[in-house]
């Protein structure tokens, strides 16, 4: 695997289909399988590893956010990863950018009022990573479901020639949904934050059965977190295309869901069908590597 | 020349160095020397065909902007162009375009607070060109010199692999900078038109006599001007780099100047360099083909 700091350096290495997997480091599973998801599309497997400062709305969070650049890059190379982008800040940002990357309308659900700025940053960072990098196609996890559904309106709208690609959510074998923030949950916060998933699949199980209500699916989900000690953000079922909330499940959906645990904010969703079938994830065997098993 | 009315498609036609020059058409010796400029950089020249309705601020300008594909394919092909991109609408925006592109800051002078979302519409489109064709390096108008530094940081600020480059502005024997909107001109309004190049010249006389002042070089265009019935929006000493105002001519600048004879919105500028040497543009011999001696 090479390891480049630039935008042409990176460039210059794709060879046949390029496949690019935009991180934010502190790796788990979850992104080592939409490396594997590239690597099988791919000639080229190309990753990024970049914190970007502009999406994040709270500066502490930014500060906090954990990193381990040396177990993140044996961890992509295990994975098949070939090329590693991880840009200085001053690459990514030579000047204040004044060019700005707004996508409307998908973000005024959900995570975008919760967190302002936040979608602007990531919008701005991903039309930088796909026109600098110009990859065939791009993997993002379907845990970050609204920010799945405002890339790829991003790369449509801009007349991008790659191919936006989501990847399942992979989870704990209890169901925690991986995410570089779990290393920050005490062990009474994690047994916490696993009312989400329980309260997720629990909705699914409901929409399998042939539950169609919004209300109701809405419903099963909270009623599952609210016994535990969670900061309810909100449980949504959104529509795929636009993230606007749905009444019916009618078409493609997430229900997606914002809960705090402690000091540690904490997003997952399960997709649904407008046939009740549901993608919950997938869930590992053995815990993940972001608890120190992995390298 | 190749026809193509798709991105893929004129993706596709890309060999070599690529080089763009985009254009909304009803071409001139303007457009046609930043083929040339194209043309000696490139292997492959690109050049665009689409009036961009989001860049309208005003929709009975878009209405009455004039139109003539054929005669347009028929020059552009004569310049040495290998590749028309003439895409529908529908192809640029083939649903409402949520995600657009804006510049701030640059944009907050000049143009942009009297045409309101015009450099919105601009940036995105120009955007989606460079993200959607690829080109290696692509040629815009000095004339449009606010338009050109916004697209060069736009590409900057977006991390795009692609060389933006300025051409000069090309007149007619008498002084009028070329312009698609030149047709509508009377014979009275256009012998106005001429105290706008008259007024420029006459400050880069002063700037290569040693004036640095910024208000006496705006005065110069002013005074010039207000001898015809011009209604002058604005003459200004603008920094190259960020385009604000600028007191004294101490750095990269161009003054530019919009003003309106009769219907007809005009805009013409000279570049000035900090030691006073100007680019006045390049004069025609004869008059251009846009009066119908071209094809």
């Amino acid at each position: 695997m090479r390891v480049v700091g630039t935008f042409a350096g990176a460039r210059s290495l794709r060879a046949g289909i390029t496949g690019l997997v935009p991180t934010m480091g502190y790796l788990h599973e979850g992104h080592l399988s939409l490396v594997g998801i590239a690597r099988e599309r791919s000639d080229t497997v190309m990753a990024s590893l970049f914190v970007n400062p502009l999406q994040f709305d709270d500066p502490s969070d930014l500060d906090r956010y954990p990193r381990d650049f040396d177990r993140d890059a044996a961890l992509l190379e295990l994975a098949g990863c070939d090329v590693l982008f991880a840009p200085p800040a001053a690459e990514v940002y030579p000047a204040p950018p004044l060019a700005r990357v707004v996508v409307s309308g998908l973000t005024d659900t959900m995570e975008g009022p919760r967190r302002p700025g936040h979608f602007d940053g990531v919008v701005t960072v991903v039309a930088k990573l796909l026109g600098g990098l110009q990859p065939d196609l791009a993997v993002f996890g379907r845990k970050d479901a609204q920010q799945l559904v405002v890339v790829a309106r991003l790369a449509a709208d801009l007349s991008m020639p790659v191919e936006v690609i989501g990847g399942p959510t992979i989870r704990e074998a209890d169901g925690l949904a991986l995410s570089s923030r779990n290393v920050f949950l005490s062990g009474e916060e994690r047994r916490a934050a696993l009312g989400i998933s329980r309260g997720l699949m629990a909705a699914a199980d409901a929409a399998e059965a042939g539950e169609r209500s919004g209300a109701a699916l809405e419903g099963l989900v909270i009623e599952e977190m609210s016994r535990q000690a969670l900061d309810i953000e909100y449980a949504e079922l959104a529509d795929a295309a636009d993230t606007a909330r749905l009444l019916v499940l009618d078409r493609p959906a997430f229900l997606a869901v914002a809960a705090g645990s402690g000091r540690t904010r904490l997003i997952d969703n399960v997709w649904l069908k407008p046939d009740g079938t549901a993608d919950r994830g997938a869930r590992l065997g053995r815990p993940s590597v972001l608890y120190g098993g992995g390298d």
